[in-house]
């Protein structure tokens, strides 16, 4: 991009942001914007940003991109940061543009279970806000408590009520976009069903910040479930745990909930807690489900999860409707990640997604990738869609090759078994590789045509997600 | 286009395509290609094609356009031509490109819930087929029996399942899509969840086959449901009726089917069929709801959705769990299109989209229209989702004038209510102006950028959906 008007010096870009922003809105202090620089995950590249922008509003996104555009600086989008795949993270001499000041819930049509929304409420803010009408928001990712909207929408975040109430894009109507010219579109619609025109929104649902900056967004919403009934199952065997896995899904049952922790996130989580989870009593695999049916529908449901568990060799099950005692085992789940943290050493977490019914193969496979490489590898993720999180521990510099070498064996091995190299974190800055790999020449060719067609000069993240 | 290549002259492109899919793959009778020369709208302008294509297999669907696109031809795909768009009416001089006898069920993967077809299987082939699996595919246009599923990914059918299983994208995990330049492009994938670059999946569902030819498309399949309860609700007034909906869907209750017929067309199924469906006993605007969710569950639902009808001024409530009763309710729906035909003249269905909480000012708008340009109009449709079909009874060219005028006054009285021109039929070859209203210049801009991006040469469909 060329730098031909007159913010093509960094000091006079910074100028015109803030003389659009004002002071409070423009970020240029070093160690102030390393905030703004990088999402969670440690290990994909990013540069310094010529400065941060916080807009409040539409018009201030659309003013912060035109201005970047004139002056040929990218813009790369972001909310929260709390992204794993690095699709937020600052390129030198960009433009974070940060959507969290834009966090109001503009309404709540409880009548027609709908929701809009800035990009920059928190996710469990809404959740919250729409509870209050006895409506549900599904997504929820595993940063609920303080990942924002807007990245939800720019990755497509998933989490535990996929199985039964699928993927961010299931829950989105349409979106307001600022595109790479500062213009707005509006996408998509407020009925729940609409074939007028191409499904834009869903183009730019999980395009991770590279097309447009999404400003608002209209939100499906659906009844609040009843309280869950919860079942825990521990498997000496992986592969009995995977059988469960694929009877269940086989039998038609839809738990609103089915996570599974392999032997090694068990123990990690016991130490954590300082909770038995059954390895002790020859247990290992756990596998957990839920169900929010309700009533004689859940018990029901429930009694078939538990003979289904107990016929695939299960040596513990235990099935319970108390809230409190579900709330433990659900903490259970919530604790793999600061279990594994507190293991003490640096890890990756991969994101594969791969067909039900071959779980058991992607545990035992990357057992044989620890071993070959040396490192140990947790797995753990939500069966009741196949979408897992091997997870490799390293410590150092060392062993940070071998750790990438066995996270791309991982995602290798996902699309081996049918799978996919993200089921919900994205590509961002770190998997662009294995990207191009799944798409393939003509996919990825396609992928350029598109973005190019919405954003020829650049301006978005360019480099993320595909070159 | 220009016209380059050897095959510049249709005699000389007609032997190309002869010399790759053989004579019984390539006719040119006229009378034969009028069978294929448009859909079910009667309105919409259509062509005289060059010839009509059969392939049968991806390869050769490549290898017409590959010689279509080099003669500068255009290639306008159908399947069964059940469209109500015109979006598969043929262009002069074109190439009509026929799916139909690519109708196998590749696959039937039931332990992952996945089918994988051609896009000429029957939507009621699949779903028997399936339903062996005790599992469900639930896109139901009401031209089930005879439509295609490739002309149901083409134009993103609903049907009556909306209202709880979605519409056909909500079923679609991957396609096979043959790209303007012959080449093959793979999108989505086998499992449930993944979000590895853009949703072109859902991109080219819905595309009126102005981006490209689906040649085959893995499809995520249910659990079979129960067999459903069914309830009818008679309503003197529609505000009521409308009050009704509203209710339901604000009491967090989802029924499997939710259906409204305006006085108007339950007199027209009541003639019909032969039979009373309550309008003798003041009954005017008919409420047809089914829960699926079985036993206590199924009971609980059907009790709540009565005493919303009572309490909502219903002159008459009748639940059922006979599966024969439900039958013969159900018939009373599936009996409208042919009731319509059967008063006598012509019509224009519409299929305008509004918020479930304004369906009842929809009607009441339809009746003062009809007023207005002095034609009856009959309304009825998918209450559950806001999905309305008024349809404008006319007779002769006379009245074509007038019927135009209220179709297209329908579809604004539909945006001005928060609605859509198009909930599942389509744009096609006859909604593009009412398409650019509800997309505005710049949503108009972003669709443009799109098709050149990926159909530089105007290959697929030229002038449909949009210019």
């Amino acid at each position: 991009m060329a730098s031909t008007s007159p913010a093509g010096t960094a000091a006079g870009l910074v100028d015109l942001l803030t003389a659009r922003l004002g002071t409070s809105g423009v970020l240029t202090d070093p160690d102030v914007m390393a905030a703004y620089s990088r999402d969670r995950l440690p290990l994909a590249p990013s540069g310094t940003p010529l400065a941060v922008a916080l807009p409040s509003s539409t018009e201030e996104v659309q003013d912060v991109v035109r201005t970047c555009a004139d002056a040929g600086v990218p813009v790369v989008p972001r909310g929260a940061g709390s992204g794993l795949c690095g699709g937020a993270n600052a390129l030198d001499g960009c433009v974070v543009l940060a959507l969290t000041r834009m966090n109001r819930i503009v309404e709540v049509d409880a009548a027609n279970r709908v929701a809009v929304v800035e990009p920059g409420v928190i996710n469990a803010d809404l959740r919250q806000a729409v509870s209050a009408h006895d409506l549900f928001y599904p997504p929820d990712p595993a940063s609920y408590d303080f990942c924002t909207l807007g990245g939800n929408l720019a990755t497509n975040a998933g989490g535990l009520c996929c199985v039964k109430y699928g993927v961010t894009s299931d829950s989105v109507l349409g979106l307001d976009v600022v595109l790479a010219d500062g213009s707005l579109l509006r996408t998509g619609r407020r009925t729940v069903k609409g074939v007028a025109g191409y499904d834009l929104t869903k183009l730019f649902v999980g395009s991770e910040g590279t097309l447009g900056v999404i400003t608002r967004a209209t939100l499906a919403l659906r009844p609040l479930p009843q309280a869950p009934g919860t079942l825990v199952a521990s498997f000496p065997d992986t592969a009995d745990a995977g059988t469960a896995v694929t009877r269940i899904v086989g039998e038609g049952l839809v738990p609103s909930l089915m996570e599974i922790m392999d032997a090694t996130t068990v123990r990690a989580v016991e130490r954590h807690l300082g909770t038995d989870l059954g390895s002790g009593d020859g247990g290992g695999t756990l596998l957990l489900c839920q169900s929010d049916a309700g009533g004689e529908a859940a018990s029901r449901e429930l009694a078939a999860l538990e003979r289904v568990c107990d016929e695939s060799g299960a040596a513990l099950v235990h099935a319970t409707t108390d809230p409190a005692e579900g709330g433990l085992l659900m903490q259970a789940r919530r604790s793999v990640h600061p279990a594994i943290e507190s293991m003490g050493a640096q890890h990756m977490i991969d994101d594969v997604c791969v067909p039900r019914t071959r779980i058991a193969e992607l545990i035992d496979g990357c057992a044989r990738i620890s071993e070959e490489v040396g490192l140990r590898i947790v797995v753990n993720g939500h069966a009741g869609d196949g979408n897992m999180h091997p997870t490799v521990i390293y410590d150092g510099d060392d062993e940070f090759a071998r750790a990438r070498t066995a996270f791309d064996a991982i995602c290798e091995l996902g699309l081996s078994l049918g799978g996919t190299v993200s089921g919900e974190h994205g590509i961002g800055k770190f998997k662009q590789d294995l990207l191009a790999r799944e798409l393939g020449p003509v996919g990825l060719r396609v992928h350029r045509d598109i973005r190019r067609a919405l954003d020829p000069h650049g301006v978005f993240n360019p480099g993320s997600m595909f070159e």
